[in-house]
């Protein structure tokens, strides 16, 4: 459901009732089953909300929108657009809810709907994000982020910390392991022969030394091993060339150094912003979670607090983030 | 003419006959009578070669190609995509020939070919580049590239040097001779109230502290003192959302803290990948080095070895570089 007071609950109305998303998998809502009744009355008129405390319980029928209620009350009285410990303990129980299905093997995937870290804080809950949810309840220490878009995969070494410790956590050991992550991840997405792109950490990836020894002293080596291990990697490469490159279909996936690294060429292909109204209207793209035992992505973009509640949300990015989750379901499967 | 072993004489040769630049200037190639002979034989038939040493000899006709020439000999017999000291003496020679007559107001304007660094040195000169030659022998000591393009405008603060040293180097002072730099030069190019976006150094710009204190204590006050001096600046912005911003429209400039911050999102929009020979076919974009007391405007791409002597190299890169020139040349004197 995500944040209920941000545009989760509508754009998981609206995507749930698509044929296209039915015609693939039976999705069930995991929320509160009065923000979902609200949101359908207004954007899936004739269908029916039907609530349910077991999965089992479900009916996966075309007019019918399952939800999975986790019992929180008033939530309907919500205003949209609020920050507030109501919606995020709300949004909180949700998350956890998920993962506890899918760890069950009730659900084969989950997807989650933007939450806002304000919210969740304040009712008590002190992570930074899903990611962070997932990983303590799911027990998972290795884990990251692919940022997935028909154009470009990344992943990232170091992502919340300053660029100055950036430099300082990128190590061999850590740059191998995010090189066999984001290659399985590939791999989970479909691509059989993963051809992965690891990006430089300084101006021309340190240009033989000449700026900076991190590109020889740790990437190489972490390049070299996974090379040996029968991955198909490359690097390191200079950043300014690797991402043109890769979005040109040179390579299936990048390893970023540092935050930026990689989200300013992720963002740049995905944002759509309104040149009229200086706002950006949508971000395609999608966060697959690596390396936990469950399977989770989600939307890229957040709460949407100024949009909310006008019913004019894309749902583009949700559908996206489901069909994601399809394809890796499957793969795990077969 | 650029380096006479790569592309830069060949499109010096294509360029200098279109009627659409003929129409808004007068153009001189600064290089080797003979080197520009050849190429004319073969993409400008029928059109005339005269080398003149004074730039009062020129005869400005458009069936007339004229050559200022260095007066090196042998260079016609030169091998097509090598390192060479010779080829190298010929590049430098050049430049430094462009310079003294823009500096003695025989040229309104220069505009920079391809060189390359490894044959400018082995032929006994040590620069690192054009910027630098320039920055040597028109005595300039604050000086910036801005990368140029209709889509994105974008200066650094830093360059080739490591990331870790980059974010030492970053001082309040620096940032704000960077922003005056790229105020200056995009109202050189014409835009008469330039809105100057400032990008962050850490992921979020720092998220207030959070990730970092450079954004705070150094970028902050030097956006804060520009716009004291009723520069139209803001930041610092996180540079995921900074660059998708800008290339929208909502900022006619960005100034970059470090090289590839800058380098990936004015490469992501510039270059033109071929999917199928996986080679780089153009690259748009200019250089133009702010801070001289001559313009000088530069292609944006290198001396493309691999296709010298083909006859597939494309001029516009060129074309937009001499019209950015004009552009600049035309404010100047007004």
């Amino acid at each position: 459901m995500g944040d209920p007071a941000g545009v989760g609950p509508e754009i998981a109305v609206k995507t749930v009732i698509m044929p296209r998303i039915l015609k693939q998998c039976n999705p069930v809502i995991i929320g509160s089953r009065e923000v979902i009744s609200k949101e359908a009355a207004k954007y899936a008129p004739g269908k029916k909300v039907m609530a349910v405390s077991k999965i089992s319980d479900c009916d996966f029928h075309p007019d019918i929108i399952n939800v999975f209620d986790i019992g929180e009350k008033g939530l309907d009285k919500l205003e949209y657009g609020r920050i507030s410990p109501i919606a995020g303990k709300a949004a909180f129980l949700s998350v956890v809810k998920v993962i506890e299905l899918a760890l069950d093997k009730q659900l084969d995937a989950t997807v989650t709907g933007p939450i806002h870290k304000k919210s969740i804080n304040e009712a008590g809950y002190y992570f930074a994000g899903h990611t962070e949810i997932y990983a303590y309840y799911t027990h998972t220490d290795d884990y990251a982020m692919l940022l997935a878009s028909p154009e470009l995969n990344v992943i990232h070494v170091t992502t919340h910390v300053s660029l100055r410790e950036a430099c300082t956590l990128i190590t061999a050991d850590l740059v191998y392991k995010k090189i066999n992550l984001i290659h399985k991840g590939l791999q989970a997405i479909g691509i059989e022969h993963p051809k992965i792109g690891v990006a430089g950490l300084n101006p021309h990836a340190g240009d033989e030394g000449l700026f900076g020894t991190e590109d020889i002293e740790q990437i190489m080596p972490a390049v070299e091993k996974a090379r040996k291990d029968g991955v198909d990697a490359e690097g390191p490469i200079p950043s300014d060339t690797l991402f043109p490159k890769a979005i040109a279909g040179t390579y299936d996936g990048c390893v970023a150094m540092y935050h930026d690294q990689g989200h300013i060429p992720f963002k740049l292909i995905g944002f759509n912003w309104n040149k009229k109204s200086k706002k950006m209207e949508s971000v395609s793209g999608v966060n697959i979670t690596l390396g936990l035992p469950i399977i989770r992505t989600s939307v890229d973009h957040g709460t949407a607090f100024d949009i909310a509640g006008k019913g004019i949300a894309s749902p583009t990015a949700l559908v996206d983030a489901i069909e994601y989750a399809i394809r890796i379901s499957k793969n795990s499967i077969s």
